[in-house]
């Protein structure tokens, strides 16, 4: 029965256009997922394949398991305590039918709509960090931080703004998540990069090269279309005016960093990097997350060509500073996550930047000390670090024993032929 | 002209939104396509990736003119003959344009979306086929083979329950497919495996291994994000309480059949498997099919982890009994298929467990029949097998002349340089 | 605030799907860049992957840009002189709100959503040419010729029809754009093919293979599923009726070409040609991009096999010409374009065949000497054509530094080992 029985109002046509909108960008976002795996199995070395995709599976799927379980009602409490910095409305995803009316939402979107756009947000947090200690962590170890990380850490910061909680109360900015989402991911990847340390040889004599970049490519493309539906569903409605005006500015934003990260590479450093290229796209599409509803087009210009020119510096500090991010998640989600926070109050005029650096700084602190007591207390128990051996040979022979590019058996005629 | 000349209505409105969210769903579904190319080719040896891609393109081709020329009308026949077994309203596809406006299926969608949306479907269960029989069968006999199936057997069943059949007045419930379309496919692909025997060499030292896993990550998962089209779609409208549902109980099952196979894996076999965790996300997308429309989300988390479970189960079996499935379709789409149909039975009160396994036995046993009837008889025909020279060597070689991985041919300074 | 404060109509509605299809079809012609790149780089050699994929990158990027800065009012500047031959309505895209509200298209998208739908369509338009050049083209000088061409030629041609200038008004039709983006694409391909010359070593001792046909086929699956944003889009509004014909035709086009060129190559050649069948997809998809609107699927079925028949003739005829295209881009772009916008003019009654073939010729000798002035004065002044040594070694390591598979370094016991 697609229609009601009753004749249906204008008000209903419009929920179910929202509501499957709100889906569609949910599938869009889950997308990002395949574009995390293809890009941090592509920017790092073939013998850490298998490794990268079992991760980044595990994660997406803890992601949505403890946003059920836990999560949903970390960061949607309804009501919060504490001065609105911690509320929880229980175990479990509700299966009350109320939530599934015009009522819910004011006609935007169902509770289970709410909730699995919500869960695909909440699995990017803890997928950003995978990138920033590949090839050296311990799968069981990185399995339970990112648990702890997704289900504790990432909804708590988000209910501070988006589950109407005390930085929601200050006027604080941030659209989708340059800050909630992609710096708190990014505090993360810097944190359990200085704790693992940097890869066996990663600076010796010169950088280590992925092992796929048309797997790069196809990354981070899938992310820059999945980040239409991670911005433009963060409308939480069709509202043509809002998602076509964060559509424009998401696609300037990214356009922007993928010419001058990749100019700034041929420039300074002599040859058209495409990695840089590519992180440039990620880097204008993070630095305007956090505005994209509110600035024109030609901001977000302004914002994605900065964005490109910090990754290429930020990368160069961190190399300088031994900081070993194999897929330059923290310029990325960090630097430009912080940098696109700051540009909505330096480019909106309703919006403070005082109140943008102090929501940074807050989150900053409590997600470097969250992570780091995470990654402290598995360091002393279970061990953060594969072995020397295991990291030389490589982690999926080591930990899994089988390489990602097998499958090219020698059958010859000495091998007993099956019975046809 | 994007409105009508006159006063649209909100039933209008509905229409517009119902037909543009199935076409969607519609292209997701085909998506899914590439997922099981990719999926396919990864998860088998490299001397016979370009048979494969020719295969599967093919295979989607050969269903979407054959639905078009006879399956749909197979398919939905509006009447049927012999008490529900049977219907045809002819050959080719109408273009009357009395299927185009709102009264074909009160608001819903058009003639036209019906026909699509349903055609990409029908393009699938023959691809399911296509895995269990890789890198041995011949192309010729196997597109035969996959020209009838999607032409005349899947349509038939189809109409039994979606056509308005026997098994949709006996009360069988089977939401999106996990008999009508996974097993349907599952079936013959367990019959094909074992008509056609073990790849030469597949039980002696270990599983041969896939060639690019990348590649089969990509494929698991596209087809998660086609599934959300597949099932979504299968609403047949945007009702946002019933799509949002379907959405979230798809999500649910496919992340509990990732952890399940991953971590029994780890658990039995010592190490985290990629491959099973893999295919456990498609086991649980293949268990929650039958009953995403009634089921919970706890329910279909309970769904998710037995077919986690039952791929690891099966695979076993399957080994033991030396039926060789380079990719798992059989675990993956006839076990979790018919488990996830009995599953309709245990969690909802409203379907009975009885007539779910008549259902599931009644289209098995027609299933294998026709699958065996038409692989014999091509068997003794044309031949389903390659030489055991082609399948040495490999198909791409010897029935395609190419490598999927050449084009690093060397070029040297004898060669006569062209004229600029 | 997802809806209206005041009650919303059904128009306004309607409003709302028109527009985020609109937007949805933008993402999806966005995913046949990642199509373009997948396929070009898997079409060619290993050893030019890296150039490529940042060529493609930095056209997407270029494209959006232009189109920003100077093309949208090239293309639409409302009102047109000379005859309907130019227009232009100044630098930038507007900020006006007026753009925003139901009255800017009556009722079927912003301006915003227009803006970028056209955009992506504009960077295409680049990126078929890139093919045609790849492995031996100038990386600096292809992307100034891309800019011009994306930023001037490319909007000026789109502008005669789609602007509402003298072609509009001579009842020439092209619904998506067989002449107006994929022929102006072909044109310049077919041009930039010969004033470049073939790749060294083309043709000596057959063909050079691509060296990851899985890519090809991502590719091209991809490229299919964005067609359908793309034909689809072009109805310019959700209107169920219009969308879900162009659906079905731009299918049977496809899977017909598939067939046929697939068939096709396996007769005449003897053994089934992978890349000819993904073409063929191309093929059948260029072929009915012009007439999708106005065909019936059986008409899209003859347009996608006779576009089958033609590439397999236009890529033999090309070969014995030494004029060298890697990935089939001048029969796929240009043949097919130009045989689907005939083709209208023979299939539909109210369409003249006469002002079809004039308005491809007018088209294309515009085209032509566009193309070829540009073309021709960079290699006066840059220099189109690489070196022959920067060719022997591939463009990877000469241009960029890196090659696309590295990742493999060799990290033994003699590296000075990083302290954890």
């Amino acid at each position: 029965m697609p229609l009601d029985p009753v004749e249906p109002t204008a008000i209903e046509a419009m929920f179910w256009v929202n509501n499957i909108w709100m889906l569609i960008a949910t599938f869009m976002v889950f997308l990002m997922h395949l574009g995390f795996a293809a890009l941090e199995s592509g920017m790092t070395q073939a013998k850490n394949t298998v490794n990268i995709l079992f991760k980044n599976l595990s994660i997406l799927s803890i992601g949505l398991l403890t946003y059920a379980f836990v999560g949903f009602n970390l960061m949607y409490p309804g009501e919060s305590f504490a001065g609105g910095w911690f509320g929880f409305s229980g175990f479990g995803i509700s299966t009350d039918a109320s939530g599934l009316g015009i009522s819910y939402a004011d006609g935007a979107y169902t509770y289970w709509t709410d909730f699995i756009f919500q869960a695909m947000f909440a699995a990017t947090a803890a997928t950003i960090v995978s990138g920033a200690v590949a090839e050296r962590v311990r799968l069981s170890s990185f399995l339970v931080f990112s648990t702890l990380y997704v289900a504790v850490i990432y909804p708590m910061v988000g209910m501070w703004h988006w589950g109407g909680g005390w930085l929601a109360a200050s006027g604080f900015h941030d659209f989708a998540g340059s800050t909630i989402v992609h710096s708190v991911g990014g505090w993360a990847a810097l944190v359990g990069a200085i704790v693992l340390g940097p890869r066996l040889g990663a600076y010796y004599g010169g950088r280590i090269q992925g092992h796929n970049l048309p797997l790069a490519a196809i990354g981070v493309l899938l992310l820059w279309f999945g980040w239409y539906g991670f911005n433009g569903g963060s409308v939480l409605s069709a509202d043509p005016a809002a998602v076509s005006l964060v559509v424009v500015n998401t696609s300037m934003a990214a356009a922007t960093g993928v010419m001058i990260a990749g100019l700034g590479s041929w420039i300074f450093a002599g040859k058209p990097d495409l990695s840089m290229a590519l992180n440039g796209a990620l880097a204008g599409l993070v630095g305007i997350t956090a505005g994209a509803d509110v600035l024109t087009p030609m901001a977000a210009v302004v914002i994605g060509g900065i964005s490109g020119v910090l990754i290429i510096a930020a990368d160069g500090a961190l190399s300088r500073m031994h900081v070993d991010d194999p897929v330059g998640a923290i310029p990325v989600h960090l630097v430009c996550g912080v940098w696109g926070t700051l540009a909505v109050g330096i480019f909106s005029p309703q919006v403070s930047l005082a109140t943008q650096l102090m929501g940074v700084a807050v989150i900053g602190v409590f997600c470097v000390l969250g992570s780091a007591i995470i990654f402290k207390a598995l360091d002393a128990t279970l061990g953060m670090r594969v072995s020397e051996e295991e990291e030389l040979v490589g982690l999926d022979i080591e930990e899994h024993g089988v390489g990602a590019y097998g499958g090219m058996r020698l059958v010859t005629e000495e091998i007993p032929v099956a019975a046809k």
